[in-house]
């Protein structure tokens, strides 16, 4: 598997997931524009991978300034990835880390050569920063799959949404290492499908047994006995302990506490965003109907009806079993673990 | 809109139900097998229109028989069509009404020619008596419904499912006469998007406001008190109240019964298979993996990856809040309420 995004001659390539699995093609963004619109289009997608976009973006935002234009194009640069998308955190961390670093620098009066070349490594470094991250959430989450289990899975959390080598792909494939994953079921997620067209892939790709299913097939997978656990990533995660992730999760987290089984949230500690006392408060980003009215290029819906597209939902934190994050995993009451790890 | 199904110059014609909302186009069948595969197919389908096809279908096999033949050619028709679709009862249900009239006949000493005719009028009149059937369960059901509510509905079960109204799309009409339906949220059913292509058709032609949703967004819509209540329709229901329908159901029921909104089932009393004391006994579809791995001529899914497709699911009786049938509203216990109406 090539790169999902890199640096490379003054320009952002990324991964064009939208074309996932039929065509492996990549996109080029040479400018801000076109990198926002790459994430607001899910060219690009995946809370953790958000982050690292919104980096890379901002030094593509500064790459031809002169010392005269570098604030002002700093400014407008981070204001347009800002407003790309509303709901993952990731991206807003990213985002204010590079902030912190860029007027560290103008306050140190550096040469704007030397900014940029700068800029640039702090956005790498959060990049190779987030595989890392991975590499323990996936160490950290496999030791609480104890037994060979059937693992549910919901929207991709893999390679393609993160640096490394996922959050919660990322357990399943340490999991599946150590011999205690008997199968993986993939839910498809509509309405864009990153199950069926991305998790799929990536499972294929590495030679892990799993089905696919429809979203609406879980619940009574569940009742039959032939789920274990669910793991999910997310999006943004409130001082309580409740987690914003793609659309269907809140469902799939309701299905598995009726059934009694385990409900695992798998993100790096950039996605606490603990100014949220409450997902009450978490903004949900609401898409286009065409999303919905569409399947790919099939119009599966008469033109006349209304669709609702809400692209994430909200999972209270009582129904989430353990939260895996690169620093430990932590148990309920969430309130007070997220306290104790984010001190 | 067009008839749904009709005998017509020594043909079953039906409306071709794979090509909408799309096309609006018949599908003539001459002969049992082509009756057969259209069911197979889903170019035809809901419980109780698939029992009036099944009806047709025997009139079709015995069609161009002579005296020495009929017996044998309708043993043959039964025994293909009975074979099309293994959990709908209702087929079952026609199917053995036809066979009684039929020996009836035969014992009767009736002349080859009568016992077309006789078979044919016998067809229409399950076909006749499913629009009663539909028109009193939507009288039956919109009492259930006192105030005015936003209704969530799965698969489909209107004019496209039955001879008549619908079961719980009758309902939704019925109610919305009487100026209790404030809005219809449409689940759009994967994977075959009977919600998004059928029932959307239908609101929408009968100017109903409503809102296609994909399957797992229902749960998100209940938390945020955006659903009032939950009616579906139902393939077979067992002595103690259990139900198979599409599959998705159960899992929307789950998340009513956790959120603590009325989960209602409308079928006709041809659904009701009390030789059954279960939902475990009934014998659930499995289809081919191509309906999950793609929609229409798009393929979602790598080719790799294995799918699974169960057509449908059970509910177990304690989630279901009443059944509304053509002779009443039962209410739980369930193995009671039946036993009562059936008696």
């Amino acid at each position: 598997m090539d790169q999902i995004i890199k640096w490379h001659k003054e320009k952002v390539i990324l991964l064009d997931q939208r074309k996932l699995p039929a065509k492996v093609k990549n996109l080029t963004c040479k400018t801000v524009e076109q990198l926002a619109l790459a994430i607001e289009s899910l060219a690009v997608r995946g809370a953790p991978l958000i982050g690292i976009t919104g980096a890379y973006g901002l030094v593509l935002g500064i790459w031809n300034s002169s010392a005269k234009n570098i604030e002002n194009d700093f400014d407008k640069a981070y204001k347009r990835i800002k407003r790309t998308r509303p709901t993952a955190v990731n991206l807003f961390w990213a985002l204010e880390k590079m902030e912190a670093v860029f007027y560290d620098l103008l306050d140190r009066n550096m040469a704007v050569s030397q900014i940029k070349s700068k800029m640039l490594r702090a956005a790498s470094e959060i990049h190779r920063q987030d595989a890392e991250v991975c590499r323990l959430i996936g160490i950290n989450g496999a030791k609480l799959i104890k037994r060979p289990s059937n693992i549910i899975t919901h929207c991709n959390t893999g390679v393609l949404a993160t640096g490394g080598m996922g959050t919660a792909l990322g357990i399943i494939l340490t999991a599946y290492k150590k011999g205690t994953v008997k199968s993986v079921l993939i839910d498809e997620t509509r309405p864009l499908l990153q199950g069926a067209r991305l998790t799929a892939w990536e499972l294929a790709k590495n030679k892990i047994p799993s089905a696919l299913i429809c979203d609406n097939m879980a619940a009574s997978l569940m009742a039959s006995g032939k789920i274990d656990c669910a793991i999910v990533g997310a999006d943004r995660i409130c001082a309580n302990g409740d987690v914003a992730n793609k659309i269907g999760t809140y469902g799939l987290a309701v299905n598995a506490y009726y059934h009694g089984i385990p409900f695992y949230v798998a993100s790096p500690i950039s996605t606490f965003d603990i100014s949220l006392q409450s997902g009450k408060a978490i903004p949900i980003e609401q898409r286009g109907e065409g999303e919905v009215k569409a399947f790919g290029n099939c119009r599966i819906a008469p033109e006349k009806i209304k669709a609702l597209n809400p692209a994430f939902d909200v999972t209270p934190a009582k129904l989430i079993s353990a939260i895996i994050t690169e620093r430990g995993v932590l148990f309920p009451p969430f309130g007070a673990s997220i306290k104790r790890l984010l001190r």
